[in-house]
């Protein structure tokens, strides 16, 4: 530990010399605060206190907060617990509120609150000093506050914020026993003492590399803020290793350090590879160290680092949201999160203020009823003030996933004001937090899910539910691919559920076109999950005047060099109202198979199709359902049930219906109509039937794939895919029915 | 027919003999309309348009529906479909138009609503004097427009009114045409030639002698008018009889016509013994043709009849609904129902207007958005525009079931502002509708259903789950005693699920104390479900300081004549958090039993306790719920899930906890606590245990049952119940854990 402190103890007079040259510049790195609040930002902040509605209601809340924290008395308990269980909890508690508190002095110029941060870490100073490894041995990398090193990283992303707030209250002798016992120890620890989890390319380490960052930049410590941007050179880790959720730890020519964290899991589109819900969580991190760095070390560039793909990410996220603000749960995602969790309060103040002020993240921020208390929150709250806000509306979008863009994405078509809203997958795997589900999709309406992707298997911080960590479940079902709305083929799982082999490959987009109002078409195709095969699917949302609302289109074509048995389910939400097809429901209920995720379904019926089509209707919020499905005479029809072999009732009891097929090649087309409404108070049932008479392939070949859609009152409409050519410019003739129909482009449909 | 025309022609000479001596009844008798709507009334609301917001934005809003009708054009189809199917649908739009248009003529003096009016009633008049039974033969007593007479009855009750809104436009030959080929017959048709669906007391025959008492006062039909108050002399039924809810048709001694159907459902507290959601259904026979006698025939006093019974039925109405308004699902009663539906726009201004102008019943009014179109709603407007209004506040109600308030009750504790509500049914059967669930209950979390009533299994309307009528299930398992939360004997059901034994039984009170804000307590007994044993319930809502929130305490004595095996479920809302006990899950799942219920019922997990106080745990609606229940070592404990056995998917895939003990004599103890939220937005898990350390039964005999609850802190609180007397003044002493407690009255806590 002495070299780091000598290393500052050299860099000090350095940085005195580069005085002469850049007076700002060691200006601000001498002042306090400097991190997130600067001087200049705190006087703009007290001049306008009580002038800006949304600033001074959130500062009144905090303080509220923070008065009750302070009057419950400071309480730094010996770590025991994981999360859910009171020590996690008291430590987590305390450095939200220290960093408030921290925010509060300076705002309010009351001491009381800089006391309350000076005695928090001091008592913390006395404690860590001699604090041996957290008990609880379920980590890779074990924290000493907290279970795991990725919590005590919050803590010091938090800690530096409120150390900053207070430097210039406390006396040098308590900063450099703050310095010396506490702050540096505790970067090292979770750097150089876990570098398995401090260099990699991943949340964790996001949230370590600015952990370290921000103190390295409050002490001024460069050697740190080096670590933080570049990792450590040498980690002496072998290559390979595996983290609690099955992530490989080091990788061949592993990138390490904040920028390969901003570089690597980032598209260029500002799409995140972990998917939105550690996109929310990993936000923080990167934006508030990068805007610390912004503050201090403008020079860097980091806050504009790749494009500005920081202030593309958060455009990108709230765009991953439904209706409701929730965030789509693609990979592992916990459902009900949303974009009024606190790290996009701090995304989109900082969005607003550092990008190009972009009115429609005003109505967002109007919706969180919250701001950042520094400059950006109150550049925030006087926009709302002053009435800038506009709607935030949100179109059809698509995401490129990977370094620069070429690992496949995922496509969010929206009918209307979110009326329907299609999250079709054709990503690459996602880090450890990826699931195999290769050109999955879920459906929404309005905020409702109507087919649902099922999320992770976690009960985030309840402890009873193994300590709130990954429960084995979502291993043997939230992963697998049979527990997503795509092709499973022979029981198995895409890549055969294996992790290294699917973190090399992704799908390909096919194209993308959300130029008509009317028709909108994603279309990508995948040939590595199960070699041998290729699945090319193409999906859209289609508003037809003979329709009530928008419906969805999906034509999954496969092509293979033998016969499988392929199973192609949907998730629907809701309860059953019918059915074209008569089923048979077994007395009791048995498993429908004993792997990769089978052995959570139940089969509750079975049945063979009636007709050409097959028809099944369910009940959801409200609302009617009917999915229509090109049949083949051999189909088996599959009613299941979620929540075999779960003893701990860790999985939610959810239905799904499912098509099984066997085939070498073969085509499922499918429409989801969304349809009426019913109401119990007013009992009135309306529309509640299918639109549709019948869904035809009428041309299938490895050049096209036309489909007709007859609705019940004899009007045909054509959807034609030409599966070669994908140029928007291509012409393309074919005779349907004895009428040559010709068109320019991917698609046609009339 | 020619016999009913005579009646009237002699009752008209002798009405204008009578007119010498009350002069302004017969005024009112020859002007329309009168029926609803009245002359001054309709003066009153014309001086008033513009000047009240709420009456106008009705009006506005009936206009716009009207006007939609109007120009889509009359349809009267050929009676054809069950309800959901078009037809059906259509009448009913008809008739809730055609009332809604007359009222807009007379309020907007726009002669297109009485055309409407006019030229639909004349092309039911040229359709129905042909017009066979309908082709639907499902129902025990078939109407003509609709599969059975109940919905041609409202068919009558809504055009009744709207006939008179436009008596004085039509012509005496257009009024002669209805009334001899389409009002009369109608009449006759649901009433002499459906003695079994008229005669009866019942919510069917409240519809059917409303409508033939407000057409008879339309058309000042004195013989129509007595039939519908006293029902028809001689029916010519044999007694028995059922219908197609398995209610008798007729019984010994018979009571009939509409004053029959308010003495005997209603009890003197104004509970109607069907449950909330039948009486919301009749309540707007009830109070519409009660106000029509009001406007046309004061002198009978129907609507101050018994004692103001139906008034005080709307306060009970309102009282029996959760902190949503939805009514609780007693006996058959379809979630969700609530009172912003219509009829209970009627009721709240009628009681309001008729009533003594309580000022909370503004609040309801303000909350349904929607007023009447007459004097009752103009005053309800006014009165909302003036600033009126209070907050309807719901207390805790004990409400007497039956003719003489002597027939058991339902007895509704709430704690603090409906923060939790324990709804417990000691009832009589409640006629067809009733379930055989004595001495049951279902606990609320302000709107949550916390531990459910599983309601009825129908999908009202839905015309694909069987014309949306009472389904199979609704019999095999909503009915079923194991379908509630009380105790189930050697798996058979309440008086063997006979309903006419079950008709003549009812539990009884021991005594109901809401006097303490924090012990509410409602204790009663049942000896007839299962001969031989004697249950005695006693339930508790408490909330001491040492708990977050208030819980629910339940105590449960049995008595035998001979050893049992008894089942004691819970079912509760939410996911499985955890149980302090180890279950075995199978991996197939088969149904408990194969009948009474059971065979609906999946069992998923069976173990034995593990201590003295079986404790689970469960998440429901962002917070955490803990069942703890005194063990006895020879316990079962059941896991379970509704849906087997159901291949139409009738049935919603709810869980359910059971507690199984073989015994003679036994009691049951247990707690349901609430405790703590989750949040999946901020992710923050808040005391996610329960705080009781240890429940335990300290005294149990004939006299007395006591009970100590000690909380996690080791405070230890006393619940004692006296078994014998339940007088409040009666004085008792008991030596627990060698203390004595002395106190007065039938319960003690401390």
């Amino acid at each position: 530990m002495y070299v780091k402190k000598i290393t500052k103890l050299v860099l000090t007079p350095l940085v005195l010399i580069i005085t002469t040259f850049t007076a700002s510049f060691v200006v601000q790195a001498q002042e306090h605060p400097n991190l997130i609040l600067t001087k200049d930002g705190v006087e703009k902040i007290r001049d306008n206190l009580g002038k800006v509605p949304l600033f001074d209601a959130t500062v009144s809340r905090v303080k509220q907060t923070v008065d009750k924290e302070i009057a419950a008395g400071i309480d730094t308990p010996i770590p025991k617990d994981f999360s859910g269980g009171y020590t996690h909890y008291r430590h987590k508690q305390n450095f939200i509120i220290a960093q408030k508190a921290g925010v509060l002095y300076q705002i309010l110029e009351d001491d009381k609150y800089a006391i309350y941060v000076r005695d928090m870490l001091l008592q913390y100073e006395a404690m860590y000093k001699n604090l041996p490894l957290h008990p609880q041995e379920r980590s890779y990398a074990r924290g000493k506050l907290f279970w795991q090193s990725l919590n005590d990283s919050n803590w010091l992303v938090y800690m530096s914020q409120a150390y900053d707030t207070v430097y210039n209250f406390l006396t040098e002798e308590q900063r450099e026993k703050l310095e010396n016992n506490l702050f540096r120890p505790f970067a090292d620890f979770i750097s150089l003492e876990n570098p398995a989890f401090y260099n990699r390319v991943h949340n964790h380490s996001t949230w370590g590399n600015a952990a370290v960052g921000m103190i390295g930049l409050v002490m001024d410590d460069e050697a740190l803020i080096q670590r933080a941007l570049y990792g450590i050179e040498d980690d002496g880790l072998p290559i390979g290793g595996i983290d609690n959720d099955g992530g490989t730890i080091k990788v061949e020519g592993q990138k390490k350090g904040f920028y390969a964290n901003l570089d690597d899991p980032f598209s260029p589109d500002g799409y995140y590879t972990e998917g939105p819900y550690y996109q929310r969580y990993a936000m923080y991190p990167f934006l508030i160290f990068a805007l610390a760095m912004e503050n201090v070390r403008p020079d860097l560039k980091v806050l504009q680092h790749k494009d500005n793909v920081l202030l593309k990410g958060v455009n990108a996220l709230l765009n991953l949201s439904d209706a409701d603000g929730e965030f789509f749960p693609l990979n592992d995602g916990q459902k009900g999160m949303s974009y009024y969790t606190a790290s996009l309060v701090t995304a989109v103040d900082i969005a607003y203020h550092y990008g190009d002020q972009n009115p429609q993240l005003l109505s967002i921020a109007e919706k969180q009823n919250e701001v950042l208390l520094d400059e950006a929150g109150l550049d925030v709250a006087i926009a709302i003030r002053d009435g800038k806000a506009k709607l935030f509306t949100k179109s059809s979008i698509n995401l490129t996933d990977g370094i620069d863009g070429k690992q496949g994405g995922v496509a969010v078509l929206r009918y209307g004001n979110e009326d329907l809203t299609l999250v079709f997958k054709y990503a690459a795997q996602g880090l450890s937090h990826g699931h195999y589900d290769k050109l999955s999709y879920s459906l929404y309406e309005k905020g409702d899910e109507v087919i649902q992707d099922y999320g992770l298997s976690r009960f985030v911080n309840i402890g009873q539910k193994g300590g709130g960590n990954y429960l084995k479940e979502n291993k043997t079902w939230a992963k697998t691919t049979i527990a997503h709305n795509t092709l499973a083929q022979d029981g198995e799982m895409h890549f055969g559920g294996n992790y290294k082999t699917a973190s090399t490959e992704h799908s390909d987009l096919y194209f993308y076109d959300d130029t008509k109002d009317n028709v909108q078409v994603v279309s990508a195709t995948e040939v590595n999950a199960y070699p041998g095969t290729k699945m090319h699917r193409t999906m859209a949302l289609i508003k037809d005047d003979n329709f009530e609302k928008a419906f969805m289109l999906d034509i999954m074509k496969v092509k293979s060099d033998e016969e499988h048995e392929y199973d192609f389910p949907f998730y629907y939400m809701g309860q059953v109202i019918n059915g074209n097809f008569k089923w048979e429901s077994p007395t009791d209920l048995e498993p429908l198979g004993d792997k990769n995720g089978y052995q959570h379904l139940y089969l509750e019926g079975k049945g063979k199709p009636a007709t050409n089509n097959t028809k099944f209707s369910w009940l959801g919020n409200g609302k009617f359902y009917t999915l229509t499905s090109v049949a083949e005479e051999s189909d088996e029809l599959l009613l299941t049930r979620i929540g075999a072999n779960d003893p701990e009732f860790n999985l939610r009891r959810d239905a799904g219906f499912m098509v099984r097929r066997e085939a070498e090649d073969t085509t499922f087309v499918s429409v989801v109509e969304t349809h009426g409404s019913y109401s119990p108070v007013s009992e009135a049932s309306l529309n509640s039937n299918s639109n549709i008479a019948n869904l035809e392939i009428v041309e299938d070949n490895n050049d096209y794939t036309a489909v007709s859609i007859t609705d019940v009152k004899g009007s045909k409409q054509l959807f034609i895919i030409a599966n070669k050519d994908a140029s928007v410019s291509a012409k393309h003739s074919l005779t349907i029915d004895n009428k040559k129909v010709s068109w320019v482009g991917p698609y046609y449909y009339k």
